[in-house]
């Protein structure tokens, strides 16, 4: 089956992303709001068992941090994408590392960069048109983050939580 | 803030009714198919955390249960909802009783019919081609569970994991 690992920010962050993504982002029925920890891998029903106790192991060793938003991002020209940028503190991008190794599949493509979908798939025309209004505007968000999801993706290519690990909360 | 608790089955039967759901339910896209355990209730954010602990004490008296879907059933005349009809088995019914009671609020506005709705807000002329359609059909799942979700709703009305309860497994 196919697995990904996400956090979900909170609610007052998903929202405001919500009130673009409903506009801008064709996945904005297939998942809530969230900053991809870990892209789709393939995990056999046999090997789940010894993942999440990895993932708990994880997760007991990470303590929560603070995230910070401060602006609209893209990935343009590679893809038409407008992001929350999110700060790439350090416990964020230790937790993110730690998630490709081990007997974790390291399926990384490229670097990480934090961010929070807000549009993608745009034409053109739009994308210019949406990220020049929003990378003008003021975005300041600041977050706890104190878990994070394992999730698995359905034929309709959407998402169901499997598994909340919380920081420092998980028994092994 | 609007929490939820429900169960999600597993992805074969959350993929088939989903089929039903794409075309004939209007939740389909703001929580996946689900059995609800308890129907959304406020919990003010300083009550959370002994909430919290209080589902994970439930979770721990909990043991593995199976489930059986052997048809399809409807609400109506009260509304014109149908669903997996899912077997009233004694430990899914004790556990739903438990999270109506202690320190959790009682919400119940009628008596527990464990269900997954795969259609619902149907014209009456639809929902009686659908459902007419749908009993003579055979529908046979079985399905083990072992853990519950706590959701809260956002501002569009989806419903995003906040943490999951795996039955003996949680760390109080």
């Amino acid at each position: 089956m196919k697995y990904g690992i996400a956090i979900f920010p909170s609610k007052n962050i998903q929202d405001e992303a919500n009130s673009f993504r409903k506009r801008y982002d064709p996945h904005y029925a297939l998942i809530p709001p969230h900053i991809t920890l870990k892209e789709a891998f393939h995990v056999e029903e046999n090997e789940l068992k010894d993942m999440v106790t990895e993932l708990k192991q994880i997760a007991n060793e990470t303590k929560p941090f603070t995230i910070n938003i401060n602006k609209v991002s893209t990935f343009a020209p590679v893809t038409n994408t407008i992001y929350f940028k999110v700060e790439p503190v350090p416990a964020l991008m230790d937790l993110q590392k730690k998630l490709q190794e081990g007997t974790l599949t390291n399926n990384l493509t490229h670097s990480f960069v934090p961010h929070i979908t807000i549009g993608q798939q745009l034409m053109d025309d739009e994308y210019s048109d949406v990220f020049g209004t929003l990378k003008m505007s003021k975005f300041t968000f600041e977050d706890t983050i104190d878990r994070f999801q394992l999730l698995y993706q359905l034929e309709n290519e959407s998402w169901t939580v499997y598994e909340t690990f919380v920081f420092g909360k998980e028994f092994i």
